[in-house]
């Protein structure tokens, strides 16, 4: 399993790729403009059943709405998922447009403002509280509401996560209370009228390595075991994180989720059931929901030779899937999946250059691929952009048209 | 002349930094909401001011305003500048809200699509073109417009400028038409019915070399000079570009702008004079026209410590100023300069780190930065935010609320 298989989940229909049963040019027809993301529903819904057949039953999913924000994928999450988790009141009122019980609503991250803390205590979600400024801030506000909120603490771990593409948690960390310091600020919230449910502790993003994701489930189940017993209540909720990665360069090769359902299967039998029986147990993915079911489709405007090497030149860019061109975070550029979304049956026989349409050598979306000749109109086809492609990308970077998304 | 110079230009009033005269803390006030983008009107215009004191006068001034879009800013800079250069349909609907003639105004950049190209003949601005392609397109709309078009070809030149932030000249480029294949292409324009004016040749950008710019000068005069003799028509038009860098790190010394001064009168003294007598050159520059006249600022929300470390957190972040967290095109991350701005007379008293609201690790404005003891609600200044800031980031990433932006 790599990212070849990413694009091997997509059907192809008389040569092209399809997205929801739709070939990509009548798509592309369909849609109205170039470029755009398109999010197949069969594969989403396909992801939840795959993580329903391989983790524990009783572990419930959440959905981590940074990462594609999209209503109507929000929407159809919303009935296969059992929470969701918002980073911000935009993503809140995101979450709230769905049927989704508000108690089933986490409002996790750093620097949240009066303003957005007020909001998710009139919403009744729950407060993944980051610090002791926002614990003190939200008693205030809730006894000016006359409501009871709804909290846990956002647990900043004394171990390390290694291998992930992102590291939260470890070391000191803008995010969460160091695990240490939890037993205070709870003596210090002793007598507050507010409910604390339990923990989240999330130690990383991106990680495609299952045995070092088992390691970190069972740190973080030992350092909740050991918290739960400065609780004044037992401890009813633990969001696990998640962390789990998508396959997107050649050598990728895909989590081993069998590892970590068997993992967490231990975990729920064991330690858990004995020392944690009242939890409800939450893993919070995002990126491994919707990364890979989604493309983005951009058109070839131009083509050039400039002194012996190929360059196409697309309708699309960075300002949409800044990701792709390598400059979001990355320390070496590399090529994300792609295929031109017209040709799939047709051999490769040219090396080309795909290049987007800003005044910038940063944008750059395929480096040296090999592809069938391409003629102009063709639709490239970029993959893994289900997850962190429009959304952190700089759409209003030099005044291009807007890209379209839909849900097929 | 370096980073902390950009710092000093701007006013202090009562132990406050002060754009347009006014305190931070007022001027937030005045605009309702952080985080916010200042700009300085009296800095802009003095930057003008120095550039005409010191490039020739028959130098005109172009404004590439992707390095800014903000209306107000193209608007004030539409009576101080000589032409508009844009990259877009949405930069050109921009410039032409100006009073700017749209013969002053220059379309350029790769993979312009029809749709752009027909808007731009329409406008009567000149296109600069990137390819044959595109010539051929400008050909046959502007026949069925009625419309003798005004273009410029773009080259992509025969040498490689050292030193810039970003290179885009030299090689094999998705810019332009290589500069030997230039002949070949005005041959094939004969007979149409276009008015070809002249070259834009642009190496790179981000350049504080004064020496490597006024070189490259030299070397572009000298390829027009021979492209010229390929020409039907006096060459008109000739776009230097610029790629004129400012400092955004300690250890940058500002541009030494007299250097190029001297360099561009012998030039028009010299070789423009006698062999392109009747050119009208144009200096295209973005950020070194707006980048230093910009302020971002954003309130702190939050304090912690975390295992020795301080973490002040802002509630703004990297989705609002991407370069200033390192996670644009750059290679290393270094901090650019920031103060607070409610505390400018205090000492450093303490180190921290300044994080965004963001829930990645890759929101951090300020690394090990030292700064006056910072309290909730005080106000964060980062310089160099005129130019690359708003529109270059990932607005919509984590569904926080927009940035406000102002002119002062």
């Amino acid at each position: 399993m790599s990212s070849r298989d990413t694009i091997a989940a997509f059907d192809v229909i008389d040569g092209k790729l399809a997205v929801g049963g739709i070939p990509v040019d009548r798509l592309t027809e369909r849609i109205g403009s170039t470029p755009f993301f398109a999010y197949d529903r069969r594969l989403l819904t396909e992801r939840i059943a795959l993580l329903r057949r391989i983790l524990p039953s009783s572990v419930n999913l959440s959905y981590a709405i940074k990462a594609n924000p999209m209503p109507a994928i929000v929407q159809h999450l919303s009935s296969l998922i059992d929470s969701f988790d918002v980073a911000s009141s935009g993503e809140l009122r995101t979450a709230l447009d769905t049927p989704m019980r508000p108690d089933r609503i986490s409002f996790a991250g750093p620097a949240k403002t009066i303003a957005e803390l007020a909001q998710a205590i009139a919403a009744g979600v729950t407060i993944e509280l980051e610090s002791a400024t926002e614990a003190r801030r939200v008693i205030d506000i809730s006894q000016r509401f006359g409501i009871r909120p709804k909290v846990a603490i956002r647990v900043n771990p004394d171990f390390v996560i290694k291998g992930s593409g992102m590291r939260m948690g470890g070391g000191a960390q803008q995010f969460g209370v160091d695990s240490e310091a939890v037993p205070k600020l709870l003596s210090e919230l002793n007598g507050a009228d507010i409910d604390i449910l339990g923990f989240h502790v999330f130690g990383g993003s991106q990680n495609l390595h299952a045995e070092i994701l088992c390691e970190t489930q069972r740190k973080t189940v030992e350092l909740v075991v050991r918290l739960a017993a400065t609780m004044p209540t037992p401890v009813r909720y633990l969001n696990l994180g998640g962390g789990f990665g998508i396959p997107y360069f050649d050598k990728d090769e895909s989590l081993d989720l069998a590892m970590i359902g068997a993992n967490l299967t231990e975990l729920v039998d064991g330690p858990i059931r004995q020392q944690l029986p009242h939890v409800r147990l939450v893993i919070e993915l995002g990126r491994y929901i919707v990364g890979e079911c989604g493309i983005y489709v951009t058109r070839v405007v131009d083509r050039k030779m400039s002194r012996g090497k190929h360059f196409i030149m697309v309708d699309g860019g960075l300002h949409h899937q800044l990701a792709a061109s390598g400059n979001f975070g990355q320390i070496i550029r590399r090529n994300y999946p792609l295929v031109v979304g017209n040709r799939m049956k047709m051999e490769a026989t040219e090396t080309v250059n795909i290049v987007g349409c800003l005044c910038t050598p940063l944008d750059l979306l395929g480096e040296n691929v090999s592809v069938p000749k391409i003629e102009l109109g063709d639709l490239i086809v970029l993959f893994q952009a289900g997850a962190y492609g429009l959304t952190a990308s700089p759409n209003a970077f030099l005044g291009h048209l807007p890209a379209a998304e839909a849900l097929v």
